[in-house]
């Protein structure tokens, strides 16, 4: 059985975890959990909750331990339960990964020290403060780390992990059975091909909530050095 | 306030609401309904359960409908609750929209007939027994009918729709802030890239439940004709 790990945490951008979570549970014998501190319902960002399968003490070892992302990471970033349970788990599995700005909780847990890491691109100049090493793609590897860009990033991400656990025949059948042939309406899905005024704009209305985890990235940074 | 309502079933394909409510949840004005007969959580197809905003009776008249589809579909098609639920709100909405092959449900509800429909490609020959006419785009449109087709498809969806609901440069805000510049990591996400063995592997794997999910198609033809 591949055990495959979510961490479900509140606020977290649901898309991080489901568009992954829906590729690999059609893995052959693959199990997906989705895993908090109790069964009660979490809150996702989107206002509907979604339900834990397992908890931090009862979840098993995981082949797959996958930290997705949302603003609701940065309350995880100085969590000792949280990250205690990431790295319990993160010694065990076979792959650490992470999507969107996910990278930051395994970053803040230690676990991305002198490792190659995916995030979100406007989070991604966060990771260094981890010792993680930044890189702008839609999908890194380094060693059993696996992680994703910001989250549509997790479908190519889950792709990927899929061809990794079964082998490429098998991920080929899940991009057709998942009809994924993207065409995004328009050409801006990353700041390059945006522009300068798309991105300022967008950081302007997020400047508050990156002012209050910028807070809790600068704690958690302090904490592990 | 612009309300938008996803239909919430059992054995739902998660990714085709989750997916467009990521994007449709950040629409300014904009509230995510996901709408089922009680509140209790429903079992989506990955495993996990997702808990319902509303109910049928209770929910608010809907600005956008949506029906996405799975497995769990067929069993909708001949549920004369969820046909009534989707019928009394599709009157009053300003678009009535699906993905994947959730289109079948609105067809089995009769709010198809002679409306051009996307659905997932496995399924798309399905549509002319409720009087629509099947189009293999990722997304289409027929007057306020808004149709994305399989499983991904939906974030094109979502961000077609975002565009008609707020505005092309809210949309572009939108597929930057969600990063959706896909790399798929092979060319295989329709029948026509995939190629006739990848098709046949995926037919016959996934043939038990299309013969199941055929009777009740052919049931709630039938029901409509």
């Amino acid at each position: 059985m591949i055990h495959i790990g979510f961490l479900l945490f509140p606020k977290v951008t649901q898309l991080d975890l489901t568009g992954p979570a829906q590729i690999l549970s059609r893995v052959p014998d693959a199990r997906v959990h989705l895993v908090w501190k109790d069964l009660q319902p979490v809150e996702t960002d989107v206002g509907f909750s979604i339900v834990p399968t397992t908890t931090f003490d009862d979840c098993p070892q995981l082949t797959v331990l996958c930290v997705p992302g949302g603003f609701g990471m940065a309350q995880q970033l100085n969590d000792e339960t949280t990250l205690s349970f990431l790295r319990r788990q993160g010694e065990g599995a076979k792959y650490v990964t992470s999507v969107c700005n996910g990278s930051l909780v395994l970053g803040a847990a230690g676990m991305l020290q002198r490792y190659k890491s995916a995030c979100h691109w406007a989070w991604r100049d966060y990771l260094p403060r981890f010792g993680a090493v930044p890189v702008a793609e839609r999908v890194v590897r380094d060693r059993n780390r696996i992680s994703g860009g910001g989250v549509t990033a997790g479908i190519d991400f889950g792709l990927a992990l899929a061809a990794e656990l079964a082998g490429e025949a098998q991920a080929k059948l899940l991009q057709l059975a998942f009809e994924y042939d993207p065409k995004p309406p328009f050409d801006c899905g990353t700041p390059e091909k945006a522009g300068g005024e798309l991105v300022a704009r967008l950081r302007e209305l997020q400047a508050p909530r990156f002012r209050q985890a910028e807070a809790l990235i600068e704690q958690a940074a302090l904490a592990g050095a």
